[in-house]
């Protein structure tokens, strides 16, 4: 039974699912276009029934960024999952147990020394872990530069546990163009792609060629070599990927709902219960052309209203304006009245909330669970 | 029965129980010197346990920032609850049925409007939720500022539901000296004395008079008028705290705890797994004369350690490296050791876990439950 938006108790995290639904539709039929894998990143969304729409299969493969999310959505059915982020053998104990109750677990390494933890651990628990050989595309954070012959070391130190090199070209999110970001996805391509040739030379079989971030799947030109692409934030979009050119403001589908509970007259400030809590402390938006403070806020149907902005968040206070300073309406926000904010950052703000209250033609159909921890 | 850190699932929010007991102690005795109630925050700890080890009684007073919070304390026992959030008529429903319950439940508004609303949905719901004015002492947020006339009107829209007025220096965290942050004290106090001697003046009991923040509370040099205090962060520090002086270093009794995942010797970056999902993203110490980035880096016994912080995160990494560059010493921190990292923000750190981990002696002694939401 659908209820209205001024219904719910506020702050609350909004999922439109048509615009869900939408964007991962467009993300399968490119990367399908294209001949290559999807393997969704679990990580943004943290949600059983978001996952599963963006997967044609109720299975996998997926990508998870926490011990966690490999035990909760195996737990709900996924049994082919990526645990992208450099293994340490403290976490070997816990992927085994899945493996050993079925799951097709692989992981990630980029020292020779990561790789003979991983392989040490995995014996102790009798069951073998595949690894990718995580390339550093980007100079962004994790991995072995390109032509880096500390490749073979790592290869070696894997054996057959080796499946292949993946690369996330985080820094896509700080191109200034599209064609920047093409740059970017064609430069985080040649990386995995020549890693792989140099491995295959070897005799290494290297199946897997991963890849992934939204910007560099959206404006990558070719996925030539590559096996799979690893994307999450595309399901929801947020104001970074608008400011990015990677979709469209009305394009993304999760909003935090707030209500404002004062107006400070002589400063045109409207203050709401949507504060850093709801919001997240993101300001991933700060560095690009448009600033939108703490996020943009929309009427309830969802669109941009007034140019306002949350230009400041304490806890559970968050303070809007019009950007650029200028009159507030207050008579169209009263006490009480309601807003919506998009976020700078979906991964973040979805993190800071339980549960997804799934709006479907304007009113809330659903509540889909969120999880967090590690 | 106690664990070593080494047994713990990483990343994972520690805190430091003797810490915590020391910075509640001189909290109350502070206050006690000063003749003054102390009405703690919870909305720092979301912790009963902690929440008990702030005050002497195990009811209350507390203040809250949700209305979850509310209901979460008073059953755990606490029946003396400040809701500190300019209140909307739509939230007075689960107040009211606290109320009936047997909670003394207070409230703040800070014009007409949100008054008559409070009162109207109150009476609706058969129960008088009584409010304090919130008056603006500092220009940072809501509230009526000092001797603005619209005081008087909220006044009479209360009538007899009137219980006192608030203020909250939140531009205290703004302060560059302690003298400062003294000077910010006197006017939080002089602006809610004042208003209440308005008030009193037109024949309005105003009983309460209360303020807080933890930098006034802490370097206030009178309380004079003043009937209670509220803080919150006092019983954790963190860097921000110590950036103001209002406590060293050594006192912060929250940390994170994260394994070295990789090491990027080029770059002199450690790679952890304690991202921004841990640490959350305040960046509150950027505006300081110190910036301690994502957090400062300590050892297994709470000690900082050759200078590094944590100077870039993403959801699940961060990146640590010496202030200002120079050579990292990978040799100390191999592939699966680990790092405590103190926070930027206790409250927002705190937020992103689920669970204390409990310090005594430098083993987990006890694990206690926070919980979230509104």
């Amino acid at each position: 039974m659908a209820i209205g938006l001024d219904s719910l108790d506020t702050p609350a995290l909004l999922l439109d699912a048509a615009k869900l639904e939408r964007n991962c539709r467009a993300m399968r039929e490119r990367l399908a276009h294209h001949g290559v894998a999807l393997r969704p990143h679990v990580k943004t969304a943290k949600s059983v029934e978001v996952a599963r729409r963006a997967l044609d299969a109720p299975t996998g493969p997926i990508t998870v960024s926490t011990i966690r999310e490999a035990e909760q959505f195996f737990d709900h059915g996924f049994d082919d999952i990526l645990y992208a982020v450099g293994v340490v053998p403290q976490k070997v104990p816990r992927l085994a147990a899945l493996a050993r109750r079925g799951a097709r677990v692989a992981t990630i390494v980029d020292s020779a020394e990561a790789a003979r933890g991983l392989k040490l651990a995995a014996a102790r628990e009798g069951v073998r872990i595949p690894a990718l050989i995580e390339i550093d595309s980007d100079g962004h954070r994790a991995g072995i530069r390109p032509g880096d012959a500390r490749l073979f070391e790592v290869a070696a130190a894997l054996g057959d546990d080796l499946a292949g090199v993946m690369t996330h070209a985080g820094e896509s999110y700080n191109c200034e163009t599209t064609e920047g970001i093409a740059a970017m996805a064609a430069r985080e391509r040649a990386a995995v792609v020549e890693s792989a040739e140099a491995l295959r030379a070897r005799g290494h079989a290297c199946p897997v060629v991963s890849v992934g971030s939204t910007p560099t799947a959206r404006f990558a030109a070719s996925f030539a070599g590559v096996t799979e692409v690893r994307v999450g934030v595309y399901m929801f979009f947020d104001l970074v990927m608008a400011g990015l050119g990677v979709c469209a403001v009305y394009e993304i589908a999760v909003s935090v709902l707030g209500s404002v509970i004062g107006h400070q007259r002589e400063r045109n400030w409207l203050i709401t219960d949507a504060g850093w809590m709801a919001l997240s402390r993101d300001r991933g938006t700060a560095r690009q052309k448009v600033d939108q403070g703490y996020g943009l806020v929309c009427d309830l149907a969802g669109a941009p209203v007034d140019d306002l902005v949350v230009v400041d968040a304490n806890q559970e206070h968050g303070i809007v304006a019009r950007r650029g300073g200028g009159a507030i309406d207050f008579a169209r926000f009263p006490i009480g009245s309601r807003l919506r904010i998009l976020p700078n950052h979906a991964c973040a703000t979805a993190a800071q909330h339980g549960e997804y209250h799934v709006l479907r033609e304007g009113r809330v159909a659903d509540a889909w669970e969120r999880f967090g921890g590690w």
